[in-house]
């Protein structure tokens, strides 16, 4: 009995999901009037919301499963699930989060329902993101079925935290620098605390191969030429769009750049080598830190600068937090998302505060209340100052590290239990307990790390048959 | 002589294919007025028309030949041929197709002319879709002019059809799910089995590597993101436009849940595991299925229901059935396209029939003409009732599967004429005739699938001698 | 001290190039009013620039990150270096070309400031362009410090030359063909000259792997997708945009047909295969050959016309041209950048001439002055005629390819000098001196192109022990 369970926990989970999701959405999930014929009297329809939306959600979607998918596929035995489980869990939280930001809207308080629209799918996808940042810390340790828990849990709580910052702190996080990429990270480094075994570190088959590199390089190039979007995908108004879209690309360039000057100089060997880890991930941490204020900053100058710090921190963290984070506090983060996620937002929410504080909100002039809100007119009726506004940033901050840090350890020791099927010591990070794998899986995958040790002395002999 | 043909039959058809595409281009085509300069009285330009269908087809375009070329690299020896003869043939139809839909146009019939626009574009992409489809059907087993018949002949005949389907039927099918799925896929059927050879089935060729299942994904994933471009695209109007991307992701999601859940249960070895056939495929069965209906369903629940469906069907389809009618009816479907384009195809149909029949058509108010045309004014000047309008919708079905069944017959016993290269049976799924290949092609491509049987003796020594 | 240097040369020159982006873009970057605050009593905001505008310029750095990136990828034992030098090419060049069109610009002239927007992003994406070309040319021939040297040196002789040849010669060259193209790939050549060296040529290196021609079509893809878009990006009036994107759509599907044609026909050992070097490159040959005359075509034969000239010149370029420039002239074009960007863009050059001359200027109406401002108005206040304005153009041409063979001469002898970190001979074309590999690099990117030739004796064995 206990063993038919384990045998399908995950095919019982998936289920009860969809049917959970069929049930809630059914009952409560209705489309936007924008999206239902038009009655006859009504005005003409534009092409303009659907034009304004929908290309910028393209891209965002296309980071979902593109770019975390691809950029995932970097260990080389773990191909398969990187890009597979990415899709299932992406598929999972979508549905899930437009229920449960469904619940927390207005529109629920007032009627009952909650609408679906391009904006929903749209952060039904920064929802999705969140979880996939989770599953970077935890990728190749987690069995198909604990991934599916992790992915239900966290989104509620994520969703929930989120909706407090937005809407009770108005805090501004117009690219979810802290509701998206700090939770999603601390979530995870918390899960992967309490979840930690010993064998999952410098375990054989954590390490990359020639082409999965390489593969790894579509997700993050992906990331990076679409980041503009995700940061100014829910931006208002118009001019506020423009502006998060080119802080973010010049955040993102200077951050490239700087992030290959400092790979070579954490080349363990000193020989001013470059990181594929490096140039896959943190050239993506401007985008995180711009995240916050990509809609506030308002000079380029500013934005680059942005973009050149965090590549300053999530280089280093790569070669000496995480190592150091996996050896000695047992907190071992398999992406590393603590160093393009984790620290860059909360670097993004720290200059969150400080723009906040410094800038002067008469710049922002009539669109001061579509960045902070509560500066305009608050529950109390009296607009917050500067200073009030940049600590309500702060707490925004410190709510998501509190939440994601607790809920994240929380679901780790459920995942934890005997109940769930865990992955076999032997068998972190590899596909092959869990997919269907073609022939020449273990030569691709393992075999052929080894063979470098001895070509050395078959190689001659090669050549010479060839000529 | 008769080998002097041989040799370049390839290049004789593709020349005179071009030079007929110049003739037939140059005489008939000319640019929409969109696109060319106004006379000086005209009223201002918007940027309107370009707005609001260019990034909808470049994702189209980017599911043409990103999407149906990488998804159709799994073959581990066959990825060159996958991913340029996907480009050859959608060049080819993209032309034709231009052409043979220019011919069927009202505008023609007026005036002698066809005119291009991006509507052009878009929809020569979708008769490429067409073709693309049956090409994975046939996928290495045909030569390269054999693949340039088949796009020929089959591109006419769908873009008949359709014009029949469309204009004398008034079928509602704007996702193509009949119309490009269950032509291209039954079209590819009826060929692969009036051309089948024994010889085609557990070949030793046909089977992929972890890399181009990795590659696959990439042309999968793409299809997926975009899919609701494809079904929105020319969807009128605007609120249509918008429900369509609404269904087309949901049904999507619901579609890549149950996929997850049924490929565990369909492992040949009952461990559970998961099939990247299933990921790669099955997840985009959701796609096909809400296609003919994409503009239609007015409620979230349906879609997602329809989605859920897709996926038992497709596999189901793709555990039991292909290999079933590979062995026992001679029929080899290489990629399976009866199972991500013809059963959900024909599903998707069926659906038609019965939206068509249940919504109430009064919910459509004044849009109802842009979804139905024949259910506000008809030929005779009477409006079609439902059920008449779902009858039509099945008999748009049964003309598709009629036609494309008798017209890839007979393609499948042209095909077979001694007049044509033949692929040697050797060198089925191969790429090696028909491409310049790099040194390790054969290795990448063939030993390394059976080293893993020897790996297990010599790996020890491997590892010794590392140590 | 020198050892020092040469040590950290890299990390000097993008230290200080950063360094010097942050002054000049500090002082004297801005954002575009349209980014910036809008004031109480100004107008409402469309959603209109960002709308036409954003979408392009995606397409277009999917072009320069994934496509350009990707493409370079065919090298074997080069890949990481490819995609990352890529990368790191391009940031530098985006800020390093915001600050030179800057300085260039009208604005700048006039305030002492220039404005950053969604065009800036645009353009600086095609001062990339240009670098990467000439990348191609140089691939894999030098260290990183060199590719920055020389990307900062082109970049400056670029866009002067540019503004000459738009804003003095008043030419239209709408996608760049020749201020992009030509001038990228005749730099690169120059480049390639005097910084030859005989052990470049016929390099054991130099050479695809399976997998990374499956790469290297990734790249090829999403530039031939996304074409149309680089084309049509900054074409006005808005019909010119509509044609720019269907003759460049139109020029490139002839220009496949063609490809794959001629491809057949130059196979080295006459088998009649195609090579994956023209797929991969000469395709996309018809984009090139458009580009300056996209938005002055005004018949669809004409565009079709246009790509099948193309592919006849960028195929026999790579069958006959490249391998004679690299033994007899001492020209090693590792991407054959010549047969891609350099010959079809004199071609487009050349054609722009011709449309110039031959179409009458009255068709343009009253866009006429968009496509060709000196013909309804130049400086002397009295217009162009069709030959003067064709003769220009042709002016343009020379000077482009002037400036460039010139420039990229004299930088080619700067990369010469032992100042630079130089790559060892025995590792060109490799990725090992410069980034951190894995264990199986070597195998994956050297032994396993050696072992094609010993697996005819032991395959037997292995299916033996197989079976």
């Amino acid at each position: 009995m206990a063993s038919l369970f384990h045998k399908h926990q995950f095919g019982i989970l998936i289920t009860a999901a969809q049917i959970l999701f069929f049930v809630l959405i059914g009952i409560f999930g209705e489309y936007d009037s924008k999206a239902m014929p038009r009655s006859s009297g009504s005005e003409i329809q534009t092409h303009d919301y659907v034009n304004s939306m929908y290309p910028l959600f393209q891209d965002v979607h296309v980071m979902m499963f593109i770019g975390f998918g691809f950029l995932m596929t970097f260990l080389r035995r773990y191909g398969y699930s990187a890009v597979s489980v990415n899709m299932l869990l992406s598929c999972l939280v979508i549905q899930w989060g437009i229920i449960v930001r469904g619940f927390w809207s207005e529109h629920f308080a007032e009627t009952g329902k909650f609408v679906l629209n391009i904006e929903s799918l749209l952060t039904a996808d920064f929802a999705a993101a969140v979880v996939l940042i989770t599953m970077g810390a935890m990728l190749g340790k987690l069995s198909p079925a604990q991934y599916v828990v992790m992915a239900f849990v966290e989104t509620a709580v994520a969703l929930t935290t989120e909706h407090i910052v937005v809407e009770y702190f108005k805090a501004n996080d117009v690219g979810g620098s802290m509701i998206v990429h700090t939770f999603g990270a601390y979530f995870g480094l918390a899960c992967a605390k309490t979840f930690n075994k010993k064998e999952m570190v410098e375990h054989e088959h954590e390490g990359s191969s020639y082409n999965s590199d390489i593969f790894s390089m579509i997700g993050a190039i992906f990331l990076w030429v679409f980041w503009p979007s995700f940061n100014a995908a829910i931006a208002t108004p118009e001019d506020a769009r423009h502006r998060a879209i080119i802080n973010t690309y010049l955040s993102l360039c200077a951050c490239t750049l700087v992030t290959f000057m400092i790979s070579q100089l954490t080349d363990p060997e000193r020989k001013m080598r470059f990181s594929m880890v490096h140039i896959a991930n943190s050239t993506l941490a401007g985008g995180v830190a711009i995240g916050t204020t990509a809609n506030v900053v308002l000079h380029p100058l500013h934005a680059l600068l942005v973009g050149a710090g965090a590549a300053v921190i999530s280089v280093l963290g790569y070669a000496y937090l995480t190592p150091f984070m996996a050896k000695k506090l047992g907190i071992h983060d398999t992406c590393g998302v603590n160093n393009l996620h984790g620290m860059p937002g909360v670097y993004a929410g720290i200059l969150g505060f400080i723009f906040a504080a410094v800038y002067d909100p008469a710049r922002y002039s009539t669109s001061l209340g579509d960045i902070y809100p509560a500066m305009v007119s608050n529950v109390d009726g009296e607009a917050r100052s500067s200073i009030i506004q940049a600590c309500f940033q702060l707490a925004g901050l410190a709510l998501v590290l509190g939440c994601s840090l607790v809920s994240g350890a929380v679901t780790g020791l459920i995942l934890r239990l005997k109940l769930w099927n865990q992955v076999r010591e032997k068998e972190y990070y590899s596909d092959g307990d869990y997919f269907e794998t073609p022939a020449d899986y273990d030569f691709t995958t393992r075999i052929i790390s080894k063979i470098d040790h001895i070509e050395l002395t078959e190689h001659t002999s090669l050549t010479n048959k060839e000529h």
